[in-house]
């Protein structure tokens, strides 16, 4: 039973990572689970882009325990590893710092759904977490940063297969998806949509956000039965 | 008869697209009519720039009917299609959601004409459409879509020769031209100028647009009977 | 009695500007004059940058006569005849529509000293023009955009040594140097320092000017009888 | 007893440092020192970076003599000699005219600690030093450009191992680090944040810094003992 096929997508999608131009010295990160056998693989900490190879990719099971990798994991891993414990149905998490999706983290404001490149893969406003205590920080604060991701999303009632980004106050973005690739998508669309937002809200600070039927149209016109962009076969 | 010109150009035009830096992810298409047959070559829907060729572009007549091609066509088509049959005289339509023309879009604000950059393009400030009624979006969107750009421009009088471009409000431009090359041109220049009057509005929230004379004068310089900039015999 | 070497440096000036990143389509040319024998070289009107050969640069005399190349040249040639006329001293000329400093000239701003970098290469804030009249537009526009120039300058007692940068208003930057390549750097120059004015005054709307001691300092180490910058014999 | 490897890590940065983007035309430079023998090596004064090799760069000693060179050292020699005097403990410098860092330097004001990108480099705020004096400038400018850095650190009483950036008013920042590739990020690192800062500035004036302990956290899981980022043995 080896761990191949889970590290080199992890790995294929690290490396794509600083191609999105997302990411800046070695902020950022990549975590591919498998959930049946409840193990993920996620890249070392603090390693160059340029450095890494699929065997450095560490494996780590859904308790927290290192399985197979002679590195430090990523010192993300246990806020990874919360998303993955409390949202069943995502299969890939990725972590960057990029610029717009940052400046409305430490603006500590959401993402408004502006427009139709927004709707097209985010399910209405992407959410801003609250900052945490500092019992918290002092406390486990990777795995309480994935605590207040969670509690923010059960507070909305937000979907997080419908709404596949959050910032985390004063830090930055977490995205995810069904793949390495889409998660990483979904972070170069997070990013996009909110370069576009702020540039809406300099031009007209009290610009409203789309009506909810074109919300709707064009979230349901991507994903779900409903769905009749792209090629048929394709999701 | 055969459509391999037809979507030979249009081929060259939608692998332009991405080149130009306005096109991101999956977003975006170019369209180009043969007129005289009633027909235009579109982009298929959500296929990337990288794996297209001439053969996947799909062939439509005026009517709406796939005349040639096996994939599904952009799920912008319908807005296409109604432009080529209210526009008479435009042979391609480009679609981008190139971030300050989508800036403008999502604020509700058409581009207004601070400088000689954008009267050498464009007649005048570029409008921006109603938002589409929830009817509208319910129903055929994307043709309804096609509506409300028609109905911008006959509520003004604007010749859409002299003004090429269009924004659709909540979503982003359309631009149309003589070819697929001069269309992608005019996706370029609509950028430029709405970055330039962004960044103008930043620094003098009050600045005035050009006086006529001004837009007069560099408008017809490169357009029209009196044209003198460039060289003779090229348009 | 050949123009070899002048179209020469006209040229590559020319092929120079669109890798500053500082042009856009057909946007911006450069000339090049001989001041002694009363003539300049200038690209043609809207050719591609990417087909010029040094044989397509037109020469002009200072009467305004083409005196050799088969092109029509750039329409602004009569703005930069009355710049070589007016500015002893100046021996090449570069236009562009750079984002930055086109929003200032379209906010109708001067560029503020806020700045050592600015120092380095202006001895001071760069002025913008005054809107043409309709009656300048309706005759000999471009020979009257430089005699706004000109106005400006003298109105203000500005030396064009000192200051080789200014902004057409609703239009865009003309700067110029000793030679080709220092006009090209002083357009690379003023973009520069167009955005980090910009962002200062996003920053802080009421950032003051440098002091006249801290201009003249760095000013005054890079340029005349007194600097120290650089390497001894470089100019 | 030579200074080939002194003269080999500064060249290495000092090339590293226009890959980055933070340089433009001839502006910034980097020193490195040996502090046991007193010495550092440095740019010299506007060079281009592409014809830039090792034996170009000039070994300056503590007292400010020129011991190794044929070149003229940076003009802003003296400030980065002040700082190897007063700030022991720091090995390599490195000046840039990065377009964020500058406009909160044009601006009078410090970069705040908006977040976490930012704790994991600085210790909290990047302060900016008060405008010289016009006896300073006109006395020995660089000098006192080096002064008023060292003033602010101890008038905050702020550790520059702590906070390896500096932000000096009008003109630009000043990083530094243990060796040249360490300077060069934290100059990289500068201008990301700053960046971001002003981003989230411009979506909310009053965003507040992050709280102390956020600070701390961040700070010192990479940086002294108990730092637990990044692979063990590597600082």
């Amino acid at each position: 039973m080896s761990y191949r096929l889970l590290k080199e997508e992890c790995h294929a999608a690290n490396l794509a990572l600083p191609r999105t131009g997302l990411v800046y010295l070695t902020f950022g990160n990549v975590s591919v689970a498998d959930p049946e056998r409840r193990v993920f693989a996620i890249k070392p900490s603090g390693v160059d882009y340029g450095r890494l190879s699929p065997n450095d990719m560490v494996v780590i099971d859904y308790e927290g325990r290192v399985i197979e990798g002679a590195l430090r994991p990523s010192s993300d891993t246990p806020t990874h590893r919360r998303l993955f414990l409390s949202f069943p149905g995502i299969r890939a998490i990725v972590h960057t710092h990029s610029r717009n999706a940052v400046a409305f983290a430490q603006a500590g404001r959401g993402i408004p759904c502006m427009g139709t490149t927004h709707c097209d893969y985010f399910h209405g406003a992407v959410p801003v977490t609250r900052a945490l205590s500092p019992e918290e920080i002092a406390g486990d604060y990777e795995w309480e940063t994935g605590g207040v991701i969670v509690e923010r999303f059960a507070g909305a009632k937000l979907n997080p297969l419908e709404c596949p980004a959050v910032l985390v106050r004063n830090h930055g973005p977490f995205t995810w998806g069904a793949s390495g690739e889409r998660a990483v998508e979904a972070a170069m669309a997070l990013e996009i949509v909110a370069d576009m937002a702020r540039r809406t809200l300099e031009l007209n600070p009290e610009a409203a956000p789309v009506p909810p039927t074109l919300l709707d149209k064009h979230f349901f016109r991507k994903h779900g039965a409903g769905a009749y962009y792209g090629q048929p076969g394709r999701h």
